[in-house]
């Protein structure tokens, strides 16, 4: 089943305790590409880009059946850059550099062979952007998933409310659930944000996992306790298309398969913090993939006999 | 199988976001005690205590098969005496006050009665009281678990690490798991910890659950995502009591039982935290216990099917 995905495609210059790049490709369509990719096609890409991305990055998503029709090449300008240097506990890190450029001017606009898609995966970006691409599609996808940030809380918030009311699931992280909540306890915060639109919610605390709530079930997912964490950039993005793609490759978006899609997308983030930007992402193959699901499985894995 | 507990039986007196108590009954001998009753006895404590702590409250403890040979009653003294203020994340709090009381002078004395307990639960003291328990039980319990605090580590290391090499699972949290190993990445600092004597490490996460390393394997449990967080005061003693209570009641230290044994520890402390000091491990029964159960395994069960 094909997957549109929002999100941007761009240049990253990260610095962490273990490193420091130069410009690299990284952009949230580009991530959730490379981990859909792995598990489904096609992906349909809406984005923007400035003639300084790479040919051969294109190439590459294409070849593994990710679609560009929607990507936009503006002609003598520049992709979007952002550069960030990582803290040592590798869940905080300070922007350096932002520098806008295409996306400053960007409306995005879905292409007519895109329509009819069953999934659609908004990246986090403008609230209107966002609400723009559901409002182009004729025919309402069976699932729209949702990743936004504290930014566009405080100063989107009417749009990104609005937005919210027209989809299904919302990925945020717990600093971001309390934000939008108002409440500290993520129980109650996550009652609350499920009455603002959204169905499910998951919520993403970094190496402490995630939680899927629904209704009034609740699942707790492991993150994997890794050695080292190289380069954090893009795992929360990585995880978006791990999820969806399992969801679009089982055709089931239950909460039971949501559970397992949520462990998908761990699984896949897992390998994306292994190195700096989507590299490990194009290397890795289903084989490393079904190995480190086995990794989860056995993680969590407990006998409870009540007698 | 019996287990012996050193630990104190004290008074705290709480402050939460939620309320405050004048002096109540608490200490981690005390915790763990009203915890693993629930799944096994006897229970050998080892503790000291003033003339003001309450015989109605020795009365139940006795009633729920708690032995109090080896808790020193020191006339005209009075019990340890801490007070603290817990902030609003619930996961650090200040000290308001610590009185030593009788615990300046505590020599704890192992009844001859104790003698060939299978199980060894060393509650947080200083280093040199858990070794001289150690030193003078006659035959080497079946599985000795130590629960210690950075105050330890800070003041007393030389001691901390002589005692570390003689138990077999080491109970702290991921700071303290930090500050032990010296290494920032929690799976880098357990393999060191695994090299100072325990065969097994239990790192506590609080409201993210826990994690136990033994070899080359790990087991993630969760914490159950709850509403309210009333008092955590007594919770990693309540957890360390529901630990070592399912391993005795089950006979059986293999990791497989481990893991199984930290659900049933976080199962109680869920209970633990409902209200302030122990009230709450008084009151439920066996059924809440298993109904508790029960949501740890609805809130991690997931299916994988690699095709």
């Amino acid at each position: 089943m094909a997957i549109i995905t929002l999100g941007t495609m761009a240049f990253d210059a990260i610095e962490t305790p273990f490193g420091k790049t130069d410009k690299i490709v990284g952009g949230s369509a580009t991530y959730v590409a490379y981990a859909a990719s792995h598990l489904t096609q096609p992906l349909q890409q809406i984005s923007i880009v400035g003639d300084d991305f790479p040919q051969e990055e294109m190439d590459e998503l294409k070849r593994r059946g990710v679609q560009l029709e929607g990507v936009e090449i503006v002609k003598g300008q520049k992709s979007f850059f952002w550069s960030g240097k990582y803290h040592l506990d590798m869940n905080s890190r300070d922007t350096l550099i932002t520098d806008l450029n295409v996306l400053a001017d960007f409306n995005p606009v879905v292409p007519e062979e895109y329509q009819g898609a069953d999934f659609l995966m908004l990246g986090n970006l403008m609230p209107s952007l966002q609400l723009s691409v559901i409002k182009q599609l004729k025919q309402r996808p069976k699932l729209i998933v949702l990743d936004t940030m504290n930014f566009w809380m405080e100063t989107a918030m009417d749009g990104l409310l609005e937005v919210l009311k027209k989809i299904d699931v919302l990925m945020i992280n717990d600093s971001e659930a309390r934000q939008l909540s108002g409440e500290y306890s993520l129980v109650k915060g996550a009652r609350k944000i499920l009455t603002m639109g959204p169905r499910f919610l998951i919520i993403k605390k970094g190496e402490h996992g995630a939680l899927l709530f629904h209704e009034n079930e609740v699942f707790f997912a492991p993150a994997l306790p890794l050695e080292d964490v190289f380069d954090p950039t893009g795992a929360g993005d990585t995880f978006a298309g791990g999820f969806i793609g399992h969801l679009a490759r089982t055709k089931d978006i239950s909460f039971e398969n949501m559970k397992t899609a949520i462990i998908v997308g761990s699984a896949l983030a897992s390998f994306c913090v292994e190195k700096f930007g989507p590299e490990r992402l194009k290397e890795i193959t289903k084989k490393d993939i079904d190995d480190r699901l086995n990794l989860f499985v056995q993680l969590v894995n407990f006998e409870i006999s009540l007698t």
